[in-house]
């Protein structure tokens, strides 16, 4: 796609500083655009890479733009003015609407007839494809599943029955959608299975890593809501509920029952308890445990620092000891004053 | 399904105090049940909803049955009787045996009558799949490998060759059971691959969730015993050995070589490191590291608090200086102490 | 495969002491081997079983062959010995070339001759499959990727577009390469995607775990270098890059554009944040976080010892007393030396 500046600036809501006519093809880093490229500056430690950049433009915040050495493309947000305009300038690939003569459809299944159906897809009975849904190769959606319009299932997913999946959702390779939750129940010391009855209701215009596993409920629906972001191998227990605009990076866990608000932001590899509620606008650092809810918003923690092992090891062993110490701290704060008591 | 009280507590040898004649048709929450729904109560948080529950009828203990409103279904477990009667009235989906014809079976693969066999499957030479199995589609079953009878293999599932899956196992979406365990050998600054050249082997009513992958052994096999119960995204290295009656939640990792005893409980995205020996009826708390063998029964934990982050960040900065600390703190109690003698 | 212990011997450069006519067939374990077994000593915990070993042959250093009952294979590395003679009795299996029937190959792939594809693969156009590549069932390759020369994928694994897999690659199944990175910005509350445009390159003898992820770049690639082993369940972000010979162990995750050196040994479930730059030759204990760059080699760790849950709790609570710990122990620090000086 080619573009001029003027014509991205315009559909972007952005203002140019420099040759409007110039044209612009494709986006590269600072470091490596070259001329007919966009590139953009947001972290400031790349700064130091603006001057010297070979851009034909650069997208860049009203203060950074004085050191432009090229066209300027100036954005109050430019990491989001970036995303729009390398979506306009690299569109995703369009299917073709149809149906692969090697995917199994169930008669009882509805497809638009804008949907792109791939390779080997497999749909059980009562499923609906909506309109300009794209369903990749090696799919499988189960019965009385619903795929809403415009969304895309890359390939190899899985998706499973009564599962209700909403529009622009953008899943990638080997998600899956309502396995069984993880229901058991203990008599004389033997698992009992606990019928897994709920489904999976997602919203509109959520993404979902590769290889992330959101389970169904146990009797109701696990929910994730509209503009969910969910990075790759990430865990999502029965009945969670994910708040809308809630981002969550790779590898993390969420246990069963648990409520997150809206627009929180998980780091990667947190594990969080079950039963549990997380108020909107929460964020949570890379590893943390999470084991209570939490009814503020702000940033949380756990963990403890990285070190040499050699130093580490002498500390961590201390780490058994840290009740004793805090008890003879006290006692010897005690002693001191006492004595001082008994000096004066 | 519909069932009178009577005949359902009869099922479960459970007691009725009510209208043995009221029907029943499914289950639900204690706060949204309806007439005709049965529900159950065991967390105590929820008892305040059992006053007010518009169920048709609750399992409950005895001692909470004195406040039911409705008809009572009293158990001395309430979430077993659950899990049984939910599974009465919501039977798991019965599948026509037979073979798909876009299934792909190879001509030395040994198929039971009774088994269903979805579209897209592929099976190797030397399979044996027994009665009532059932393999969902996109399901791959390797050279040799035994599928036991009543076995349910969801969709999109990966069995490698040689490995021998037992009876009433139940394998959710994704899962990869007997890809090669991580055996590397150095030489020279190079990493060379170490064969992998056992098998696993599952036992009876075993689960496994979605996305969990247990390697094959090196030399000798992988194995989990009779109803072990695995959640999502476990990872079980080569070698390893999980005793009957253990569950682990998700997002758990066992490396190679280590043993863990029957009736454990690990909680989820715990560690365990290479070569240990875990005892019977031990139970690891959420996202602790085992780098040690258990030998006694109990319950271990390891990690941190969550904290705001402002104040986390004060106290994990502390971490590095714990064994300074623990020293200061001993050469405080000396000089105290000395202080004391010379005084007196 | 049969050979006799010299022809062994002289295929890996080792040195037989004992009957070098004498055959063998098969590897086992120390304690299990049987005559015409092949085992192997390198961990000193196993010694005492080889004084009683059944074995026909025994893999081990000269130090240790003094004490050796039977035929000794004796190696300066015995463990990488045996990899090459397990290797060597146990060749992995050959497959026909040729394309399965229910393949689905676009017209503008390129297939080797030597190349097998099994049952229900899809390859899209533009795809380069080299010679003596096998490709397992299920498996999807997207648009325009390449797969090198003698490279293995196992099963119902994803290779989306434009990725470079390189020669004698080992992938085993449910394996996803080439999703998109997980780019979002935020503007008004709600996020956009940022498209990711960037590719996956992976050099030659890459060995990759099951259910691993690797996602393709931002706008420049994600790289994978030569000889790299990553365990199951890994996850790489956009534009990390791993250097060659670096080992990573099982469920470990890297974030956005993190640099890691060549020969690390990184364990499992760790987790490092995105951004940082790793040396040559560090290596990481399991569940570590690292949180910024290392510069120099060594070993690094991070966490808390795994107690009795009823000492651990006493102990973490302490740990958000921590910093308050410090200031106070520099208190009494302060008031002993001064009443020292007083009383001087």
């Amino acid at each position: 796609m080619k573009y001029t500046l003027g014509d991205l600036a315009k559909e972007v809501s952005a203002e140019v500083v420099g040759d409007t006519s110039y044209i612009v093809e494709s986006v590269a880093t600072l470091l490596n655009a070259q001329s007919h490229q966009v590139t953009f500056l947001t972290n400031s430690a790349y700064r130091k890479q603006l001057v010297s950049s070979q851009a034909g433009a650069v997208i860049l915040s009203k203060d950074d733009s004085v050191e432009c050495p090229t066209n300027a493309i100036i954005s109050t947000n430019p990491y989001a003015t970036y995303a729009k305009i390398a979506a306009l300038l690299s569109p995703s690939e369009s299917y073709d609407p149809g149906i692969h003569h090697s995917a199994h459809i169930d008669n009882d299944a509805t497809i638009s007839d804008s949907a792109s159906i791939a390779a080997g897809v497999v749909i059980e009975s009562g499923v609906i494809i909506a309109d300009a849904v794209r369903i990749g190769a090696g799919c499988v959606v189960g019965k009385n599943s619903k795929i809403g319009a415009g969304s895309v299932l890359a390939a190899n997913i899985t998706i499973t029955h009564n599962c209700d999946i909403g529009e622009r959702n953008i899943i990638h390779p080997g998600v899956v959608i309502g396995a069984d939750g993880f229901g058991q129940a203990i008599e004389n010391g033997k698992w009992i299975k606990v019928p897994q009855l709920g489904g999976v209701v997602i919203g509109d215009d959520v993404e979902i890593g590769a290889n992330t596993t959101i389970d169904r409920g146990a009797i109701e629906d696990t929910i994730i809501e509209d503009n969910v972001k969910l990075d790759n191998q990430i865990q999502v227990a029965h009945n969670v509920k994910i708040g809308a605009h809630t981002a969550i990076a790779g590898c993390t866990a969420i246990a069963g029952s648990t409520k997150i608000g809206k627009h929180c932001r998980i780091a990667g590899m947190v594990g969080i308890v079950g039963h549990l509620e997380i108020a909107d606008n929460v964020m949570v650092t890379a590893k943390s445990l999470v084991t209570h809810s939490i009814k503020e918003a702000g940033v949380y923690s756990a963990g403890t620092p990285l070190e040499p092992s050699k130093q580490w090891r002498k500390n961590t062993i201390r780490f058994k000891q840290l009740d004793s110490m805090a008890k003879r701290l006290k006692i010897l704060e005690k002693q001191i004053s006492s004595n001082k008591n008994t000096a004066e």
